[in-house]
C-alpha cells in the first residue's frame, strides 16, 4: 500500500482546523488551515451591485484571491502590474463555485465579496479558499436582515478538495510536493448531495482515462462529505 | 425528442470545415468552422525557448487566443490595456491541450506558439480553437526537419468540444444560443486513445449529478471521435 | 522600363478583390484584398457619442486597426500592454479620412466603428483599411432608417492608395518588398472630385524634390479613381 | 487628565505581542501586534542584488508593504493596477529605517527583502512594521554563516512609534480612531542611543510649535526606549 | 570654519529669484529660482471638487511634480508607465504643505493644482516648489472674486528650505552635491510664525542626535524667515 | 486683403526667437519661441544603441516630446498612464525629420536624443520641436570629437513649418485660434535645397484642391527659407 511523505492514507485529508473572527474589523473572517495551507477569507457586503445586475433587484457574489509573497519557499512577485492568468483563474472558479449554491435573486442589490489571501501555500488552496470562503459567507449572509428572510440565499452546503493521480496512484487531498509530482491533477466542487458545482481535471503533460477519473471522483466524494461535517461543527446543521 | 435551434440531434456535431494554407505569411495556417464558428490558427516556430527551459535541450508549446472585436453581436473592446480573466483560461486551456499530446523533449530548444483568431463566434470558439490549432501545430512540425526524425513528438491525435445541459438536456457542441441557456457547460479535450487530456464542466448557477457528468462525457466521446475522423482527411492516418 | 517584382506597371494596381457579408455577427462587413493584403473591415453603429458631443446632436466616425500576428512573416507581439505608435497613427488616419467625407451633424447621436483587423499584410494595409472601411460603413449607413433621409450623409465617394519612389522610380501601390526598399513613402486619400482628404509624404532618411511629389500625386489620382469605379460596381453608383 | 477610548495614559504604549515563525515557508517570519494592528513581516535573502550595486561587494535591504483588502473597516482595493502614493511612500520608510541600521558592505552581495502585510490595521501600521521587521531581518541574518563573522551588519537596535497631537494633547502610540482625530500627526524612528533614524512630522491642515514638537520627541523617545526592551526579550540582548 | 563649494556660509540661502507671469496661457504662473534650481509654478483652479468632497461646500489644494528629462546632468525617464514613489511622495509633500496654511471650507467647491515642473534641478526642488506654489496660488486667489470675500483663505505665509549635515556640518539650503554627500537630510515647512507645517529629517544610512536635530531646525528657522521676507517684496505684505 | 488676429500679412511668420544654452545640465539646450509658443528643446548623447543596431557601427536619432500640463489655456492631464496617438505621432515625426538630414552610418554606436518639451502652446509646436531640434542637435554634435570627422553627418539644413487654410485663405505659420479654425492644416518639414522631408496635409472634415495644396507648398518653402536664414544666424553658416 502506498505510503504518503506525511504518512497519511490515499483516502485521508489533511487535518483541517477553522479558526473564527480572525480579525475583527471584517463582517466576518475565518481562518482555515488544511495541513500547512492557510487561507484567510474575509467577507464584505455592499449596497451596490455590478453595472449589468443594475435595477433587477438580484445580487452578486464574487471573490478575489492573491498569495501573500512568502506563502511560498520561492518568494512570488506582488501583483502590482497586472494579474496573472493562474490568479485570475482561481478567482474567477471561486466566485463560480459560492455562486452555484446561492440563490442570487435572493440577496437583493447586494454584492458579497470574499477576499481570500493564502497566509501560507501548501498544495490545495483554490479548494480551501472555497471551502473557507463558503464559512464566511453563510456567517456574512446570516448577520444581515432579509426583507424576506434568509433562508434560502444559500440552496445548500459547499464543499471542494483536490484529487490527483500521484506515481500512478489516485490520491485525495494533495499538498504541494504531491501537486508538482502529479500526472493528473483534479479540481472537484461539489454540494451535500453529492452533486457537482464544477470539475476540473487536467493532465499535465499526460492523459488519462475514463476508469482513473471516475476513482478520482469517488475520493473526491469522499473528502467533500467529511469536509461537510467538519463545516457543520462550525456553522450549526441547518444552513441561514 | 428535442429539436434544437437548427434542426440537429442533441448528438450531432455542426458542419466542420477546415481550410488549409489560409494565408501564406505563416508557417501553418488552418482555418477551421464549426458552424458559424470560425478560427485562424496560425503557428509560428522559433528557436528559443522560456528563460526557464532555457538549456535543457527541451521545447515549449504555447497559444494565444483573441476575439476579433465583431466576431460577436455586441462588439466586445479590444484587450489592448489588460488580458481579461476569460481571455487568460481559454489560451492556457489550449496550450496545455496541445502540450497534453507533445513530447517536447524531442523538440529541441524551439518554442511553437499557436494564435487563434476568432473571425466569427457562435459557441465552442475554445473548444474549435484545441481542434484547428492541433492541425496547424501538426502542419508547421512536418515541414521542420528534425535531427532525431519527428514521429514521436506528436504522441497522439487530439480533439476537443464542448457538451452541456440546455433545458434539462445533455447536448453535443453547443451553439451560441444554447451555450447561453445552458445549466451546464462542459468542455472535454480528448486524444484518440478515449483518453482525457481536460475535462472542465461547470453549473452555471446551477448543480449537476454524476449521471448527467457520465452522459455528457458520453456525447464528448462520441463528438471528439467524429472529429478526429475529419481530422484525419485533412492530414492523412499517420502522425507527423 | 522599369519591371516590378511582379510583373506590373509602375503606374498599376494590384488586383483587387471585394467579399461583402464576410461575416454574419455585425452591421456590416467587407473583406478587402489587394494582392495579398487582406483586411476585414467590420462596422458598429452605437446609439451614443463621445463626452465631448453630447447633447450636441451631432455623430462620430472612428476606426480601430489591428495587425493579427501572423499577417506579417515575422510574428508581431499582440498590442495587449500598451498601443504602438504605428498602429495609433494608422487608426488615427482612418478614422480622419472617414470623416473627411461625412457630414456628421446629418448622423444623429451615433458613433460608427469601423475595425480594421489585418489578416494578411503585403503592403498598403492603411489605405485598403479606408477603401474596405468606406464601403462598409456605406452598407451600415444604407440599414439605418435616418428621420431626415440619409441621402447626404456620405459627402462623397472616398478612395486612398500608397504611392513611392523605389529605386528612384515612383510607383504605385507598393507591396510590402516594394515599400521596405523606398526611398519616399506616400499615402493619399481622396474623393471622386480629385481632392485630396490627406497627403502624408515621408523621405525614409532621404528626401524629394516638388517635381517628385507632383509624380507621385499625379500617380495616386489614377489609382485613386480606379479604386472608385471598383466600389461603385460594388456598391451601385449613387451614395446612400 | 486625559482619558483615551481605550483608557490608557497619554504616554502609554498599546499592548505589544510578538509571535516569533509565524510561517514556516520563508527565512524568518514575524507577526507583531499593536493592540489590534498585526502585521506578518516576512524576511527573504537572495543572492543578487540591484544593477546599480553589481560587483561592489555590497548589499541591500528593501520593503514591501500592503494593507490586506479587510484590514480595515471599510473594505480598500487591491493595488493591482498601480500602487499608491501612500503605499510607497510607506515601504520607502521601512527600507530606508532599516538600512539606517544596517552596515550594508558587510553584507555581502545580497538583497534582503521583508514583506509587510497588514492582517489587521488599527493604527501605527508602519511604525509595527518598522519593529517587526526589524526582529524579522535580525533573525534572518542569523541563519546566515557569513564569511567574515556577522556581528557587525546591524549597528544598532531600531524601534519606531508614532505620536500625535489629539484634541491639544500630545500622545503616544495612536489608535486608528485617534489618528483620524488628530492636528499633527508624527513617526518617529529610533535607535537604542536615542539617535534618530527619521523623523517625519506632519501638520493635517493645522501647523504645530517648536515646543509641540520638542513634546512629541519626548513621548516617542520613551515609547521606543520600551518597545526595544521587548524586543530583547525575543531576540536577547546581543544583536547578530 | 567650513567653506562651500559655492562659496556660501554654512547659514546662508542661494540667490533666489522670483519670475511672474512666466507663461501667460495659466491662472498665475511663477519661475523661482534658487540659484540653479528652477521651478515653474502654474496654478489652475477648476469648478469641481474629488469625489469625497462633492455637496460639502469646502474646496481641495493638490500639486503634481515633474522633472524634465534633462533637468538633472544624467537624463531621467519620462514617468509615462507609472511614477515613482520619490515623485509621488513630493508631490503628496506639497500638496500636504500648501493645504496646511488654507482654510479650505472657505474655497468653496474648487479644486486648485499647483504644477510644478522642474526646469533645471540642483537640490532643494521640492522646497523650490513649495515655495514657488505658495506665491502661484495666492495669486491665482487673488484673482477670484469670492463670495464670502477672499482675506481668509489663506491662514499665513508659507516657507520650506533643505538643511543636512554634510561632512558633519550642518547646513542651509543643500545644492545637489552637498546633498548627494550629506549624512542626514531634511525638510522643513514653516509658516510665519516660526510654526512647522511639515517636518522630515532622514539619515541616509546614517542616524542623527537630538541636538543636531535642533541645530538644523535653527538654521530652517533662520532661512524660512529669510524667504518670507522674499515673498513679500513679491506679493505685497499682506495675503489676500 | 486678409488681416489676421496679430495683424500679420498671410505670408508672414510670427517673430523667431532662439535662446541658446537655456539650461546648463544638458548637452546642448535651445529654447525655441514662434510667437507665444515656446518649446525647451534638449539633446541627450549616449554611448549605446537601440538593440535592432547593435554590432551594426550605425547611431540613431530620437525625439521625444510632451506638452506641460499648463502650456495649454485648457490644462492637459499628465500622460503618466500611457501616451496618446497625438504625442506619439508628434515625437514619431520629429524624430524622422531629423534622421531625414543625418547619415546616421557616419554616428557611430550613439543615440542622440532629443527631448522637445512645450512651455507655451501657441500652435505651430510640432514644428517648432523640429527647428529647434534640429539646433540643439547640430550644437550637441559639434562638441563631439569624432574619429572620422564629423562635417558630413548632418547632410543639409533642416527646417519646418505650418500652412494651413482659414476661411478659404492659405496662412503661413497658423496661431492656435488659427489651427482650430482651418479646414486644413498641412505641416511641411524641408531642407535648404528646398527639398521635402514630410509633407502631411489633413482636411479637417474637409478637402482641399490639387490648386489648393500647391499654394500651401509654396508658403512653406517660403517660410522654411526664411528660418534657416534665421538658424544661420545662431549656428554660423557651416554645419558641423
Amino acid at each position: 500500500m502506498t505510503i504518503r511523505s506525511d504518512g497519511r492514507a490515499v483516502d485521508s485529508l489533511r487535518k483541517i482546523n477553522i479558526i473564527e473572527n480572525y480579525i475583527s474589523s471584517s463582517e466576518s473572517s475565518i481562518l482555515i488551515e488544511f495541513g500547512h495551507t492557510r487561507v484567510l477569507c474575509n467577507t464584505t457586503v455592499d449596497l451596490k451591485v455590478p453595472i449589468w445586475l443594475k435595477g433587477k433587484g438580484s445580487g452578486w457574489v464574487t471573490a478575489e484571491y492573491s498569495l501573500l509573497p512568502r506563502s511560498t519557499p520561492q518568494r512570488v512577485r506582488r501583483e502590482r502590474g497586472s494579474v496573472s492568468g493562474r490568479t485570475q483563474e482561481i478567482q474567477r472558479l471561486i466566485g463560480r463555485a459560492l455562486r452555484g449554491v446561492c440563490d442570487l435573486s435572493l440577496l437583493g442589490e447586494r454584492t458579497v465579496t470574499i477576499d481570500c489571501d493564502v497566509i501560507e501555500a501548501d498544495g490545495g488552496t483554490r479548494t480551501a479558499s472555497v471551502v473557507g470562503g463558503f464559512l464566511s459567507l453563510v456567517k456574512a449572509l446570516r448577520a444581515i436582515k432579509f426583507k424576506n428572510g434568509d433562508k434560502s440565499i444559500i440552496k445548500s452546503w459547499l464543499s471542494a478538495i483536490s484529487v490527483g493521480v500521484v506515481n500512478d496512484t489516485p490520491m485525495l487531498d494533495l499538498c504541494y510536493t504531491e501537486d508538482v509530482a502529479a500526472s493528473v491533477d483534479m479540481n472537484v466542487v461539489m454540494n451535500d448531495k453529492n452533486e457537482f458545482v464544477e470539475v476540473q481535471g487536467t493532465g499535465e503533460e499526460a492523459t488519462y482515462s475514463r476508469e482513473t477519473l471516475n476513482r478520482l471522483l469517488d475520493l473526491a466524494e469522499t473528502g467533500c462529505g467529511q469536509i461537510i461535517d467538519i463545516q457543520k461543527e462550525c456553522l450549526g446543521d441547518s444552513l441561514p
